[in-house]
């Protein structure tokens, strides 16, 4: 399946094409995709090149772990999420290795970070779901996560299943259109609010 | 000039290719070309879809627009960016619209919008280069953003300059290589710092 985004000006395919399913089939991501994935990531931009990211991560076949992994997720997104391939608690650095300060950009470039791994996926015809839902205190707890680290984001990494193969629920949330505010709405120049001429 | 990652396991061109030029040419990036940058931001995902981010922009021909966006950035970052073709201070959204509640991801989608906007630039063999280094109190006083939302980080956009156009300090900092920890240093199984078996 896929679900491309109606744009008012062209963007690339893997961004017009990248979405967020919550059903995934039962293949498997393999070893070397979730490898490549990762490596995107860690070519992201950050801050000062701090790379304040780390990525904890289970695939399903490692059921022990996977199941670990999926304890620190709201239930909501259990309930969809552990028929993902792979799964994975991102963490930030709160502060700079270098000088022990803090990092205002910590949690911005763990999504810079993530954003990549979407993007690799759709290019390998793999689909990521983040998710802010998940128990941070729980994934420092299971996990031994260090005080000045947070645990920020869950991903559910798998292919997308055929929507008819879902249950209702499911089925009409992968199958809903996308749906987004305009650039009019966000993109201001001169004044907080002021829609910028370039995007008139 | 292109600065290509050397990475590790293959990732996709875009990903590979995208870098932070500190040397801007005098050629300006077209408004199209701007409006695809800013519609690539307004797919990216986002906690419960909220969009948390905005953008303030101003291109270098309209000069005072321009010079007020540059002095929202702190000085060293003033210096160079004021070659960019266009600058841009995002915004984040602190509370969900729908709720009122804190969106502990808004910082972190931001991200992932600029990244997509960086991205879709390297699609276009343009380049951005995102600033932590901003005076948010001087953008919100200069351009009235309210008081739930933040000033989150500077982008300066443009073509790269050629290299050899660059005084040595810039021309030092665009042609070093870059460089990254390597995937065993933060992707981890089982316990916070132990290697993952994935990327061994």
């Amino acid at each position: 399946m896929t679900k491309r985004a109606e744009t008012d000006h062209p963007v690339h395919e893997l961004i017009a094409s990248r979405w967020s399913p919550y059903g995934f089939s039962d293949r498997a991501v393999s070893r070397d995709d979730l490898c490549c994935l990762l490596e995107a990531a860690r070519w992201a931009a950050s801050s000062y090149n701090e790379q304040p990211w780390s990525y904890l991560i289970a695939t399903r076949d490692d059921a022990e772990q996977f199941q670990r992994l999926l304890a620190c997720l709201v239930e909501p997104n259990r309930e969809w999420a552990q028929q993902a391939s792979a799964l994975v608690i991102t963490v930030a650095a709160r502060n700079f290795s270098r000088n022990g300060k803090p990092n205002a950009a910590a949690w911005h470039d763990v999504g810079l970070a993530s954003g990549n791994i979407s993007l690799e996926a759709t290019a390998r015809g793999i689909a990521v779901h983040q998710m802010i839902g998940i128990l941070p205190d729980v994934a420092r707890e299971t996990f031994g996560i260090p005080d000045d680290h947070d645990a920020v984001t869950g991903l559910a990494i798998g292919y997308a299943a055929d929507p008819t193969s879902l249950d209702d629920s499911l089925r009409q949330r992968d199958t809903s259109p996308r749906q987004r505010k305009r650039l009019a709405d966000f993109v201001f120049t001169a004044r907080w609010g002021q829609r910028s001429p370039l995007v008139e």
